[in-house]
């Protein structure tokens, strides 16, 4: 027989005994097409995912008793253009969430290695969800700004009235106690329609930096749209040779429902570097339409021009296709299966 | 549903409900003793697989409604001997397949990585399905064919009175979009105990070379005997320095059912290379026995022996084992079960 | 729960046909906080486990009728404190356990790469099993000793009247046939409370030296608490320069319940090598406290001491600790959750 993986909890008649015992085996497939143009036009398939990134993971619950739950979660990354993690460029590696931990009503502990409280808190607040061609650059590589932390233990907070709190401490596991350490929060409210989110975080000696970010956003749903904004300031100061600048992105986005399966979805980035490091607009355009819950199709468009010797590029850009007088153009459009 | 793994036994009331919604974990381990006899004798595990290469997949299908569904398929291969992948050599990573797709009435269409259309039109006409030391060398890595594409879109028809085909189209990601970029095509017809296959494929810079490749192979299926041959050139453009020269195979085989359980294959190949690059005769035996439809046991001997400079291997045969005067003999005898 | 996915048709209703075919995905997940305190003082969360090391695998039966079963599993080890496999620091790759095999009557015999028959038999005398920062140091990898060999045909015999042998033989797969070669023996009585075990092996070129071990132990479970003794020796021979030095470990172990969920484990190691070559003494401390059959929070301490220029770190110590007159402290505390 082929056909092979159950969740033993469905085998059992009861609700309980589901809750006792249940390993979940689920993931993202997401690709498609992308078009980069800056000095040079490349056209590829997408790697990492052009609305949801590409995952495959397996996670837990075991039900201790007295409110109490044991829960894990093993996620990897892969682009389904070539088969590779994105994170090790080879193998699959839990290199988006590995963690085992308890969670009751004081809320949830979790080891080991996850998104953080505060990228979580703000990156919510991208229109594009912090993904694909559209998404803001706020939060990306390109910036030394890592949404992970690792070797961490992190905790958050059970709902109290719309509000949640979560905060990580990532040992750095080296002799000198601060090299390579993280701390941070993150606080969040939602309450029907309104939704706030605020993180501060301090990352030591990412690379030669110290960077220490706060970032906050809310976003108003008026039921024809959604409106969204957040504000992100990140310093970066040398540990070795002293002096420091600041990288700032203010963020506008709104999505709508169009019919009953289609969203529409724009957003405006503006980024700036403090001391003269130049500064860049995004504007973005997309649209997604569902084939069910699981299955969308989407498109979107993606706009960057950077003034002032600033250089970004897409988030998911195309290797070489480079700036042209400091702008870019992306055009994503593909396939987004979940399981 | 995000929560995947199901029980089809649950779904089991159902049709239309078990087709909505199911993800198969499967695989194959095969691995056994490799006995390798050229210049020096060299035993061992057999790594990539005797009977049918070894492998760990997930895949599933969600029905969309209006006879179109959703599809994906992640596929690593790895030796069963030293539990790594055989592509990466480390990490298991989705390079066997690694698709998302749609298919409908249309036929399908999926993108990322996969075996091409072309390579699986004409190379099941190996009696040995390209697969242990009896395999045809006609498609293998050595002669710099490839056999997957990635980067790439991938169509297959329905079924059409047993005609089938199918194209894919891999971008090569470059600037210049000619480099690294793939096209090819198949055709199959299947009727009863009848069976063709032909395609054509263009790979451009595999190496500093463009490799355009046609092959075409049959069988017939005579109850005692099935009889299967096929014909395959490659053709290796330096696109530096130019010039060219001929990749040719020839090959003939025979299965046979031996009783219930057991079959007999044997399959003879030649190997050209143009303008005086030297030829190749290998001859294969093989015998499987199977032990449910599952589990089989299967034992293989090859011989191969080059002539005029030509000094291709075996198919899996042991590192260090070389060639004897052009010669290479092989044993191989494992354990296949899939799952 | 520890069998959690279930091959789907399977569940139709008869305990037969689930036997006929069953695909299990297990695992552990298991970290803490390690403290480490040598010549500098190093805190982080433990990699690769602190009660049992953190694995995923599958692992399935396929019952051929007759008394024979096809049997496979494939292991990989990951640390969950980063996400990443701690035998290739990357990409999961099924270095744990990597195996097909048939078992019946005549016991099981299985090809791969697995953990050794002679390692099996003697490491169960470890109070801490091998395991975390008490674990013993004898089959520590510091010591050039290896657990598992691969490239391998292993048997185990049935248990007769709780005897039981085992044997593996890793093929060198070099050309000089005794290069890499592995082979092993192992034997274990278990009756009732009484348990002995012992082994002897022989591993080719582990580096530039020739290893040859053997080992041996027993326990007894009076109830209140179980006895744990064994002793092993490793000669290292020279292959190229010539000449031979032993590693020799003697352990005691204690492990006692306490209350319904709790259990003490306190074991002694003492280190020396032949020669000269200094010794030292180890003393761990434990305490597991189950949650569940599946999950359980621990404690452990450990201190080495070593004199006459050895230098052995205990078990999991964190890196950069190393040690202060020759000694180390370790402390870890952790939850290890199975699924």
């Amino acid at each position: 027989m082929k056909k092979s993986l159950i969740a033993l909890a469905v085998l059992a008649a009861s609700g309980a005994a589901m809750a006792q015992s249940s390993v979940t085996l689920y993931g993202v497939v997401d690709t498609g097409l992308t078009y980069s143009k800056g000095a040079e036009s490349v056209y590829g398939l997408t790697h990492v995912g052009g609305n949801t990134n590409s995952r495959l993971g397996f996670r837990g619950v075991e039900d201790l008793g007295n409110g109490l739950k044991a829960t894990f979660n093993l996620e990897a990354g892969m682009g389904v253009d070539d088969g590779t993690d994105y994170f090790t460029g080879s193998g699959m590696a839990f290199r988006r969430t590995s963690t085992v931990g308890l969670e009751g009503g004081f809320g949830s502990v979790r080891l080991g290695r996850m998104l953080t409280s505060s990228y979580l808190a703000a990156s919510r607040y991208d229109a594009f969800g912090d993904t694909g061609i559209g998404g803001s650059l706020a939060w990306h590589s390109q910036t030394g700004y890592q949404a992970r932390t690792q070797n961490a233990v992190s905790y958050t907070s059970p709902n109290l009235s719309g509000f949640k709190i979560g905060a990580e401490y990532g040992f750095g596991e080296q002799v000198k106690a601060r090299d390579s350490r993280y701390f941070g929060l993150g606080a969040t409210y939602d309450n029907g329609p309104l939704s706030f989110g605020a993180g501060y975080d301090r990352a030591n000696n990412i690379g030669s930096d110290d960077l220490t970010t706060w970032h906050l956003g809310g976003a108003y749903n008026f039921g024809v749209a959604k409106l969204l904004a957040f504000y992100k300031q990140t310093k970066y100061k040398d540990v070795f040779v002293g002096g420091s600048e600041k990288f700032k992105t203010f963020g506008l986005g709104v999505t709508a429902p169009v019919g009953a399966a289609g969203e529409v979805k724009a957003s405006y980035n503006h980024y700036k570097v403090s001391d003269d490091g130049g500064k860049a607009n995004q504007v973005s355009l997309g649209y997604v339409h569902n084939l069910s819950k699981r299955t969308a199709l989407y498109g979107t468009y993606s706009y960057i021009k950077n003034k002032d010797g600033l250089a970004l590029q897409l988030n998911g850009a195309m290797a070489g296709a480079g700036l042209k007088n400091g702008k870019q153009h992306g055009l994503q459009a593909g396939i987004r299966h979940a399981f």
